[in-house]
């Protein structure tokens, strides 16, 4: 039998490539990947255990530094990676795990998050990245982009840039960095706030390809986001071009 | 009836990831790249024609720039990539096509290949380029294997760094460059020769490996090719590693 005091309450840090799941959670005949999480840990220990993710994400989009917490008993946690990715798929791997105190929770402790969001610019997409970049095939005005993107920085009410789907209490977020930059052929979003809506992200960022092609004026930006409303925006992004890039507690 | 006068003889380039094929040729059930491209060819222009590769590439090797030449009747030969990939899947793109002479062979004609293969170092593998990389858990003497990997350009009989399995008429091939960079987590070999035997580029890293483990010393190098002798020449390193990086006419 396994005494309560043995318990421990565990932080893992995982990355994933979402492509080939229904996002964090099971979906219909899907598998999602706290599941596939949930399993291993089974094999790995014989514990029936439930993860608790700082966030879902959705079917599709990748994580770099996904977080989640598990009370269970084992004994060295430096070992924990190593045993669970023994039973994971190569394309979900446990980075790193460390004990917590008892009332830490991976979504409700959680200070801040950072997604990063990549775009190609081509006309032939690469056997290489077309799972984890969304290609467009216009050019954009990255220099109007970088100036979209600082309109977005601070608290506001992201309402407009919020698909319908989750039951939320308000709509304030703050955002305290969003960065665009061009790299060869990708650009980059980077995004770092104290909490995201529903496809906010992805939604932000269709807003500013939409600034980058001269369909909205970056000077039409706080009239949007005052407007509250998700048909001024932009359109929402595919999943693919989206990572979960880390969680901070 | 398409008349004879109208066949061009076409070169393409194509990029795919080998992951999921049993490489350019069909083997027993597993798909072929070859054969998934000439399905590509009567899907978009309703003719059988065979396509010669620059050479075979083995199961789970990937591709930047392959070549294969084809005989086709079809007009626009800019617009044959757009043809093709939109009845390719979305890990093999068709890069480019021009027409070339009748008795241009995208094999024989060759005049240089380069290869690249791709070594990460660390405990844990990553989600997103398990495909494309071996991972290694030791460290290696980065210095050591780019002294090494000089006494390998020229002429040499790379007898001794050859797989059997094919008959080959000679082993003498001449590498013109071969490099080895270290960038972040990763180790790059790039490759630039005349021709290679079959696993030749395969064999060769591993015995780089070898060296950059203080396994093989890099002045024992020049005896283990004079010896011809496959047993003295480090292991085949795994295929996902591999990549074809160009063809020179």
């Amino acid at each position: 039998m396994v005494k309560k005091e043995e318990i421990k309450n565990i932080l893992c840090t995982v990355a994933y490539k979402g492509t080939n799941y229904s996002g964090w959670q099971m979906q219909g005949n899907a598998v999602g990947i706290q599941e596939v999480i949930e399993n291993a840990i089974f094999n790995a220990t014989r514990q029936k255990a439930e993860i608790f993710g700082s966030g879902r994400t959705d079917a599709g989009v990748h994580a770099l530094g996904q977080t989640f917490n598990v009370q269970l008993n084992f004994n060295k946690v430096c070992k924990l990676p190593l045993a669970l990715n023994a039973y994971l798929p190569n394309d979900i791997r446990v980075l790193s795990a460390k004990v917590v105190s008892d009332n830490f929770h991976a979504r409700y402790s959680a200070h801040k998050k950072t997604y990063i969001y990549t775009l190609c610019t081509g006309e032939i997409e690469s056997p290489f990245d077309y799972e984890t970049c969304e290609y467009i095939k216009y050019d954009l005005n990255i220099k109007e982009m970088q100036k979209g993107a600082s309109y977005f920085v601070g608290k506001h009410n992201f309402k407009a840039f919020c698909s319908a789907g989750t039951s939320v209490t308000g709509f304030e977020r703050e955002i305290y960095s969003f960065s665009v930059t061009k790299l060869g052929g990708k650009v980059k979003f980077e995004i770092c706030g104290n909490g995201f809506l529903y496809n906010m992200v992805r939604i932000l960022v269709g807003t500013l390809v939409d600034v980058g092609r001269n369909k909205i004026k970056t000077t039409d930006l706080p009239n949007i986001i005052e407007s509250q409303n998700r048909q001024l925006a932009g359109k929402t992004m595919p999943a693919r071009g989206l990572c979960l890039k880390c969680v901070k507690y």
